[in-house]
């Protein structure tokens, strides 16, 4: 007799929880707080988009080192879409996932609201609450097309990243890092184009505080991440299918 | 009979002493010397809030893989005390550890403050020693209780992170780097609410030789941190007990 | 009889496609959407040139991670070569490695240029496809001869450490986040100098595009990464060779 | 018998040379070229001293995983010297070294110098080479006392991080990352205040083309940064003895 060791999906929930937090409250939380702080000598001693982007990348290395042994480390709905058709979790696990992530982004963005509240300089509907948008809500001004393309874009690599680092031909206990800094380099891309998404849990998170055009737009951070990794998930195993098995006979 | 190798009480002080002082050192050391140097044409070439964000980071991820192996690489008292609650450190050694933390962050601080003394434009009382604060001394005006909450959160945050990193389900070696780099994004979200603390020893080091205000404050630095490790220490064996176990028949 | 397991050409294909577009699109994607975006108050909130260094690292760090185990990761034909030269990759590879990277990096540089032309402020005339040149198109102004040797020594460096990480005398998994991070440090040095290219395939990609000057000058940026990763392709085996061996009696 | 493999003397000596040009190439190369790049908007798209800083930083990253398995990885005459007194180093290899590290510093000084000069706005006189100073010559006029006592302060400390992590009890294969971003931590506290050192090779290196005061006061950084190492090579053994071996009567 063996004994298998396997998380019980209450502590799955509990590690999807707090992952989803941890970025949600993490990412939005630096763009909130921290992207601008201008001081009375016209100097920008915030963190700028690099620093939101280097935020968002390590709440999920950090977090997926710490509970990804337990619950796979998603902390994004599409990400348990495409992990689900690409056959890495189980089907049964995905609806309580996804809603665990989506009240997780609430919890999270209701907490940056909180304390953003205690900045007196701060107001909800002059500094916003890091939304994602398109048009007259994208940072630049980019296009609901350019939006489109760039999310679905970027989501798909995000889940080629996921699936082929930690497909089981890859490095042992790097794939976290390089999960993680693939958002990072997302970010870098897409901020000024969407604010960056690629995850529903975190647009939705903000959105339901923002309300009006943010929430307006939100169906945008839903459909185009998860066509995205849902595209992704469905060809990794036909681009990368198990390695070609080459006889050697030995000895002769 | 089998040898068990074990540092000594004797080391182990040497290895908080030594990890404490970078951390306190070079974190706030970045932060007073280096976050805002602007020339005759009124650029910043300094390293902002970023930079120090990534410079209080490393110095956990070097000291942490340089003598982890020996003391676990607390550097902080709110960290002890959640390992401790987590049944990860013995209880023996709480004392021993906070007081040579504490003492740690003093010399870090007087050091710091030494240097800076030979730039003949600085001032204390201008200038201040990246000393922690809330309301009228935090770095953006943020209240008592936004600095609480950030504080309490962060803290708890980044204990689970240290707990769930350092459990032996998670990848070894990498948890040096991702709890260095949790302390980064934590400074990435909250230098502007706090100057971010979440170590009683940070604060206290630097508030000794600030005085006034700083020191009033530190309180704040002593109850947030070690709540929010409490409460994670306290909680994480149970969010997350070790993996129930399944029986396997192997051969009928 | 052992299996051995090969990955077949097509997957490399493929592995290669998909590393080659994204660290064209994530690496000029930031470039130019992300280095400069400026508000109202003439604060550049963009990731500056530090951000697009860490970008083109990063792309390199996760699709390594992601697809090396296939293809070996290259994404770069200067790269190839010098692995064909150094005797680390078959011949045969050569050629559809260079079609697939060539291909690879024009369609990242059109969806760059499509995500682009949905921001109404954008024109290619005006802001460019983050193209290389020397001399007036030299991001700083540096002539042809300090172009030629920066992207030859930095390519040179660039192979030397792909060649010495990926040595079986090297640190198990840490070659691709070591290479990406070279990637990055060449960034540092060289986007004033040329806006850095070290490969052809990131040059050609989006000069297609731009056409004019832009192509005129991408020669050069065939020439002088092919020659770096040549010489240090040739060179490496001579400078490093299998260490010598030393005989031990053991129990003599 | 067994064979045991040992890298040669001259493989050695290319090892070193090779890392310790990248080193101040890259680094130096940083600061001269990209550091400060301001356009006629007036905005700094160059990468600041948080640039420089990681530049230095990931020389050390990626050429201790290429070549750190031939000859340790050094690249700095005082990490030699702390090496060879805490016994880690042949004290026969130590002259042979420092040779090699001067030399490739005085290479790599030069190439900087042949590329810089190809931009028709850079004189040396005016921009300088990255040179290290005190006083007037420290970038943010820091005295004397000051820079000694952080050159002395900050090379014990990277001392006792690279013998910390190639202790044998320390994680195999992040060495070379915790070293190399420890170079970064270093440069975060100290570029503004004696645009840091803690190399005699790399301070060398550009002092000897910029002659005058620049060499005048290269002493500095031979003597502070060699004095930092003795005594963190003296006393690593001292503090951090192999671990008190316990015994364990099993089955007794």
């Amino acid at each position: 007799m063996v004994l298998l060791q396997k998380p019980s999906l209450v502590s799955k929930i509990f590690a999807e929880f707090l992952g989803t937090f941890v970025l949600v409250f993490g990412g939005c939380g630096a763009a909130v707080f921290a992207a601008k702080v201008v001081g009375d000598d016209g100097l920008n001693m915030g963190i700028g988009f690099l620093g939101v982007a280097l935020a968002f990348g390590l709440t999920v290395v950090v977090m997926a080192y710490a509970v990804g042994h337990v619950s796979g480390g998603h902390f994004n709905p599409a990400v348990t879409l495409g992990c689900v058709l690409a056959g890495r979790t189980p089907v049964k696990d995905a609806v309580p996932y996804w809603i665990t992530q989506l009240v997780a982004g609430i919890v999270a963005g209701g907490v940056v609201l909180l304390i953003a509240s205690g900045n007196p300089d701060y107001s909800l509907a002059k500094d916003g609450l890091a939304t994602n948008g398109y048009g007259e809500f994208s940072p630049n001004g980019f296009s609901l097309l350019s939006v489109l393309i760039a999310e679905f874009v970027l989501t798909a690599i995000f889940l080629y990243v996921i699936l082929g680092t930690t497909d089981d031909r890859s490095p042992v206990g790097m794939a976290p890092l390089a999960i993680g800094l693939s958002l990072t380099l997302i970010h870098l891309v897409a901020i000024p184009v969407s604010n960056t998404s690629v995850n529903p849990a975190r647009s939705f998170g903000v959105a339901v505080f923002a309300g009006g055009d943010a929430l307006g737009q939100v169906w945008v951070f839903f459909l185009a991440p998860l066509a995205g990794a849902a595209v992704a998930g469905l060809t990794y195993n036909l681009l990368f299918p198990k390695a070609v098995e080459v006889p050697i006979t030995e000895g002769g």
